[in-house]
Order: structure tokens, then C-alpha cells, then sequence
């Protein structure tokens, strides 16, 4: 019955990436705690890189500075 | 002044349909606990099927071999 | 499938209210969106007032000054 | 180490407008709660009209009636 | 930089299996989209049974009735 | 009508740290979005070391090894 919500930057994860995330986790959460994976529901939030900041900074400034 | 944040797979709901979310939760709210509407909070967050999954799986494989 | 979350203050919810609050959310998403109710999550949040704050003030500080 | 999300309305908040939001709430809990601005993670959602609710009412609909 | 919430409900889990819930899905967001651990956030929510709801009932009852 | 969630871990924040965190990010949200401060909503989690993590390790171990 758990519920997961993951939140990364949008920076281009495919949906096969996004299908290992779903059944990674949700197999972790049976092996540690023994939840039951019928009922565990995991939600993906794609963010704009423009939306999400560390450091006091905008990823978007982050990945311009990193590419220089 | 309760917040409420409903997530739901973006399959076509309508905007008249998230009206009667967001009238019905805070009409419930007000029945249930006495909470003021005035100041009860409702967002809605669609999610795209590739990014939503349960059991295990994304709901978008989910939907297509409940289509077959 | 869908997932719920309300946040109230933490102020006397009790168990038969927070029964009637899964109940009614879970029925509004049915009858508007046709969700399955078996698949649907429910999770309230109770805060503390010191917590959670309207009118960049705590509710601890609104609810002493309503009583007064 | 902290995480913040803030929920706002999306109606055309710039770029620079989010920069400000993030550089400020980090510089916030540094100021008040001494805590690393390196590690403190600021996520943005910017939700359709249509999505958020106040008063039991789209938010589309009351900024309708404002204009008038 | 990935933000992980995981909510469980609260039934005893330990410290070292939060260790290996924070541990596992740190490492499976590097192994799926290589995401730097060092900035990965875990955060897990303990949800009393009386406040989680799946099926329109109250994990609370699901349990008395399952032990019967 | 902004809705802020801010998580800290639960390292003993006072009532006043809470009340400054409040009035600062509404008033943050006034100052670069024009936002109403009357209908900002502001929720404080606090969580506990043991389930928080960061780099992969929970925050008690982290403090632990920082104390040594």
C-alpha cells in the first residue's frame, strides 16, 4: 500500500527508464518492509529544470555553467 | 483552511469534471470537519500514465493490455 | 488509482471523521470520473497550528486571537 | 538539507521571477534556521487555473469574474 | 539532485530498514538515469492507519479484519 | 493563493522559527509574485532524522559521524 513519488529534473528520461524506476522501487519496497506490490502505486514528477534549484540556484544555470 | 492535492492519470478529464472535484472535496470538508470553504485549497495534478504506476507497472501497459 | 492527500490541522479529527473523509473522496472520484474505488489512496496529514500558517501567521496565533 | 515546494498558479511567472523564489526561501531558512543553502532543494509547480481550487471554485472561473 | 518521498504506513518499521529503503532507491536512481547519490534526497512519511485509506476504508479496519 | 510546503528535519526548530519561516515566505511571495498574502498557505514538516536521507545515508548517522 505505499506510495512513492519521485521527482526529477526534465532532462529527457525515456519511458523505459521511467518503467525501471516504477518496478525497482516498488520491488524494494517488498523486499525491505514486505508491502504488498499489487497495491503500491509510484508517481514520477518531471520538472523544469527552470522550476527546480539547489544552492540557491536554478538547475538551468547550473547545467550552462557545467557545459562551459 | 485544510489543503487538498488530488492526483489522477491525465486520461480527458474534463474542466466541468474538475469543478465537481473541487466543489465536491470542499463541500465534504465543510460536512465532515466544519472547515470553512472559504479558505479550503484544492489542487489537482494530472500524470501522464507513462509516469504513474502500481503493481509494479506503468499504467499506460496497464491500459493497453486491458485494451486487447 | 487515483491518491489523495488532505492536510488538516491537527485539532480533534477523529477516527469516525477521518472514516467518513476516505469514504466521501473516494465515492466523489467514483461518480465523477468513474475511478476505481478499490485502487484508490487516501492520506490525511494532521498538522500541528504551529506548523501551518494563512495570512503569513501561524494558526496557533489566529485561533487564540478568535477566542479572545 | 531542506526541501521546499512551492505551488503557485501558472500564470507567466518568468524565469527570473522563479531564480528570485529559489534564491530567497534558500537564503530564508539560512537566516532563521542556520541551514546549508548547498544542500537545501527548491521545487517550483506551476498548476493550470483549471487544476486549483479556492472556495470551492476553479480558479479560472473566479479570475473570469474579476475581469468583469 | 532526484527528491524521493516515500509514505508507508506507520507499523513498526525500523531504523536499518528506512536505512535500506534510503540506501536502495538512491542507488537504483543512479543505476537507472545516473543521478549523483550525493544530492539525492530521501524522505519517509510513517502515516498512522487511522489517516490512510485505500478501498474507502480505513487501513485500521482492513487490519482488525484481516486478523480475524 | 500560493501553497508552500517546507520539510526540515526535526532537530528542534522553535515556535518563533516557525513564525519567521511563515511570514518570510509570504512575504517573499508577495514582494517577487504580487501574490495575496492573505490567502498564502504555508505547511512546516518536520521529520525525523531516522527518515531522512541524504547521499544515500540516513541524516542520525550523518550528525553521528559529524559530532565525532
Amino acid at each position: 500500500m505505499p506510495y512513492v513519488n519521485i521527482k526529477i529534473t526534465r532532462e529527457g528520461a525515456t519511458s523505459e527508464q521511467k518503467a525501471a524506476l516504477i518496478s525497482g522501487v516498488t520491488r524494494l519496497l517488498q523486499e525491505v518492509l514486505n508491502k504488498n506490490p499489487a497495491t503500491t502505486v509510484v508517481v514520477i514528477d518531471e520538472v523544469d529544470t527552470d522550476n527546480w534549484g539547489i544552492g540557491g540556484e536554478q538547475v538551468t544555470l547550473i547545467r550552462q555553467q557545467s557545459r562551459r
